[in-house]
């Protein structure tokens, strides 16, 4: 029996097997939190239902060690998950001595070290459940519509955009490059199967620290023949709202665990606002308001708002490490007064981050130039003023991909789209409809300097029955952080790969 | 509307977009297969109902141009896919002028090189719809039953298993090689969430063209906390027959198409016989029979059946090449001589294969050493034997991965389970139950030479709440290859990578 099914399980007898996730303990009773991976359950040992072997079975039971629990299964909205088991008989399974992470704050390094123990915490399960029904949602969003799944190919002969940021390896002596970007095969595959999608890892050599890259990400790249853009912005807004209302459905309790407000992903179940690059270039620079707000006000009010906060925050780690070094407090006290520190300590780590980026934002929004493409900073300055993810198309075409279709009536724009999600999350997903003019392509591909031989096939998507198409990409881990409200990516994937991280 | 969509349209007028599959023309009448992706559909044009210009328009569409047709939806059984379109309007899209792929046999070299137009071709499209299926019906498979899926990394820091048959690239400064299998990881995420799968790509540099190795393929790795070996050939039975009811259920027109012999499908829906290793060795010398069947004298007829067949095709051949060349015939009647010469080369190159084969699998059955792993050949022999997969269990600890569990009652046997398909496939599925103690893990990490300090992560696994826990992996592509019946890997994935092989 699993956590998860306890709801049918109400008034009977059922053994749970799992780990020992959290333990209390007072006179004659053990209350113990099994996780099983499915769920938490709290699980209530006393002399009186599980006899004197397994009250000492249970007292003997660490953190992290792993118990098989039989008991009475009761309902109980109180404790976590809604149910209570009423132990009869403990079996412990596989010992855990001086388990390394506690309850205390852990820097990230030392987590990331710990990866494989650390994706047992509450949290990071939730994260992992989320991302697993994000997936999911994907494949049945697709497959329900008629999308065929393909996959595009790993390893690729040719360094198509300029080798800085690909891996390379030896592949049978020549040299062969890690995927960006399935979306050149996606094309392929789209004008055999109509409409595709990939699913698969791609590779990105980044040598830098960010909140927003890995180096190993998954990306979804659909690409669906006779689709123009305006098809494609429906296609992505459907997916996303699929997404979106799968997990509010199914992990309602993953996303309280981890203290995400459900609001935003409430507002962005509704049309997603579709903005002209010029449109948004407006809204960046502080020249258009949305809904009565200004981006470059609503910054500067933010600015002072943490700045406030930050001298708040020194003051009262002043004052808790003054009455701690007076002396005369408790252990349990200075415990707690400690950890109460500690996150103090984290929350001004964050304030002070905001502090030094909010100014860089008001200026980099006031200085942007019109024909720019948009840094991550002119994404959070704009996604900020929404409560939903939104569209911005018809870009310059001199800043984006060679792919990118032009628009007919302005030809200096292309049809590409980005969309980027709300609360300063920024880019979630790439996309845009497709060049079929051979000339017009040939000349695109001379213009960037990329080797014409290595296109040849994909030329010849145009010679043989070019038809409208569209497609985009979306990054797996960039949904996650966004609908997780995560700070940084690498919570997002299992084991993450970026600059100075290819361990465990 | 979609080609698949029809049956919702009969009597009314659709639009389909999509591409010439085939072509025929009467008298003021064009019959065009158009293809789109979803399925195939015969479109009708005539003056009557077209006009002169739709027509002319259909007269000059070329094999592989694209078109939107719109007509009226006929229901008619002797069509492919069961309907047919009288069309009254032509729209010609995109042209295709000497489109490389003809009807007549391609080498498949050629058809390599032209992997983004062979796709479009009536088999591979169905191979592609029946991959689609089975990747789908395996995500179904485990999301319904609870498990949840998380990725493994393709990076990884160390060589765990020696460097032969890795690719290795440079992650910033670091050597890092792609990941052959995500098994370890697999179990540090069942410790973590209960029950996991991952679904990614390997990689395997093997220096040979066989017709069972990518150097790039998928592999869908399941692990179970708390699943002993039984538990874990349940599951791998369980999501093989769900696979194989899925693709029977939604691909029927896809297997014929391809010309699969539906009954084998079928009689893998019965529980698999599970051999342990002893007896299957029995069965692979000609020691044990199979249902009244010895595999040695099995083979022995084979081998005489293909002597003689060979020999009737050679004379066919002859008889055939004499007539062309004696002169006299119409072009017609050579260029269809010619197709049935080709064909017969084709069927004179397999038995020759096979007359080569059988030999050797005869020898290397006869001398099969108790205690050895299987070979290749090994697997054909036995899996002839069956009319649907088999699995052996409880190897020789030797010959088996040092992470599995020794039987206790026989420790000398490893508790490793191979499901090997029937009809000469051979192994699809790999797994078994693991090592819990560390001690026993040491030793063999410290017997095969490989580098302690690399699996201390995986140690920490049996030191913080170690449970009994099971898994397996199971090759996509060999499985798309079983369930349609390929001769050969590389059809069964849309780009494939292997020695030799990198583009396009």
């Amino acid at each position: 029996m699993y956590i998860e099914e306890l709801h049918s399980a109400v008034g009977k007898t059922v053994t749970l097997k799992g780990w020992v996730s959290n333990k209390r303990e007072g006179k004659g009773i053990v209350f113990i939190v099994l996780r099983d991976g499915s769920g938490y359950c709290q699980c209530v040992v006393t002399e009186e239902t599980a006899g004197t072997a397994g009250l000492e079975n249970a007292q003997g039971l660490s953190l992290e060690s792993s118990v098989e629990l039989t008991g009475l299964v009761i309902e109980d909205e109180k404790q976590i998950g809604g149910y209570e088991l009423q132990v009869s008989g403990v079996i412990p399974v596989g010992e855990s001595e001086n388990y390394p992470i506690s309850k205390k704050e852990h820097g990230v390094e030392f987590l990331m070290d710990q990866r494989h123990l650390w994706l047992r915490s509450t949290r990071q399960w939730a994260i992992m459940r989320i991302r697993n029904r994000i997936i999911y949602s994907i494949h049945q969003y697709f497959q329900e519509q008629g999308f065929v799944q393909m996959d595009a190919p790993i390893f690729t002969g040719n360094a198509c955009e300029g080798t800085s940021t690909l891996f390379e390896t030896d592949f049978y002596g020549e040299p062969a490059y890690l995927s960006q970007s399935g979306q050149l095969y996606g094309e392929a595959m789209a004008m055999a199967m109509g409409r595709i999608y990939t699913f698969g890892p791609t590779f990105r050599a980044e040598k830098s620290k960010t909140r927003r890259h890995l180096s190993e990400f998954w990306m979804i790249e659909p690409e669906m023949a006779f689709y123009d853009i305006f098809q494609n912005m429906d296609c992505i807004e459907g997916m996303l709202h699929a997404i979106i209302k799968d997990v509010l459905a199914h992990c309602a309790q993953e996303l309280k665990t981890i203290g995400r407000d459900f609001s935003v992903l409430e507002s962005s179940l509704t049309s997603f606002p579709r903005l002209t690059y010029d449109e948004a270039v407006r809204i960046i620079k502080g020249e258009q308001d949305v809904n009565g707000k200004n981006g470059i006000g609503s910054l500067e009010e933010e600015l002072r708002r943490v700045q406030l906060r930050l001298e708040e925050v020194n003051a009262e780690i002043a004052d808790r490490e003054t009455k701690i070094a007076s002396g005369g407090m408790k252990k349990g006290e200075i415990n707690f007064f400690q950890t109460k520190i500690d996150a103090l300590k984290q929350e001004k780590a964050d304030l002070e981050e905001d502090s030094r980026n909010i100014p860089q934002w008001i200026r980099s929004a006031r200085e942007f130039e019109y024909g720019n493409d948009f840094g991550g900073s002119d994404e959070t300055v704009i996604t900020r003023l929404f409560d939903s993810p939104i569209m911005v198309y018809d870009w310059p075409h001199a800043v984006k991909a060679f792919y990118l279709k032009r628009n007919p009536d302005f030809p200096d724009f292309a049809r590409g789209v980005d969309v980027l999600a709300p609360e300063g999350y920024g880019e979630i997903v790439g996309g845009g409809e497709r060049e079929t003019n051979v000339e017009l392509l040939k000349a695109k591909i001379t213009e960037h300097d990329l080797p014409m031989e290595a296109f040849e096939w994909y030329l010849d998507l145009r010679r043989f029955g070019a038809v409208p198409h569209s497609g985009f990409g979306l990054g797996l881990e960039r949904m996650v952080t966004w609908v997780c409200g995560l700070k940084h990516v690498r919570e997002s994937i299992p084991f993450p790969r970026m600059y100075g991280r290819l361990k465990p």
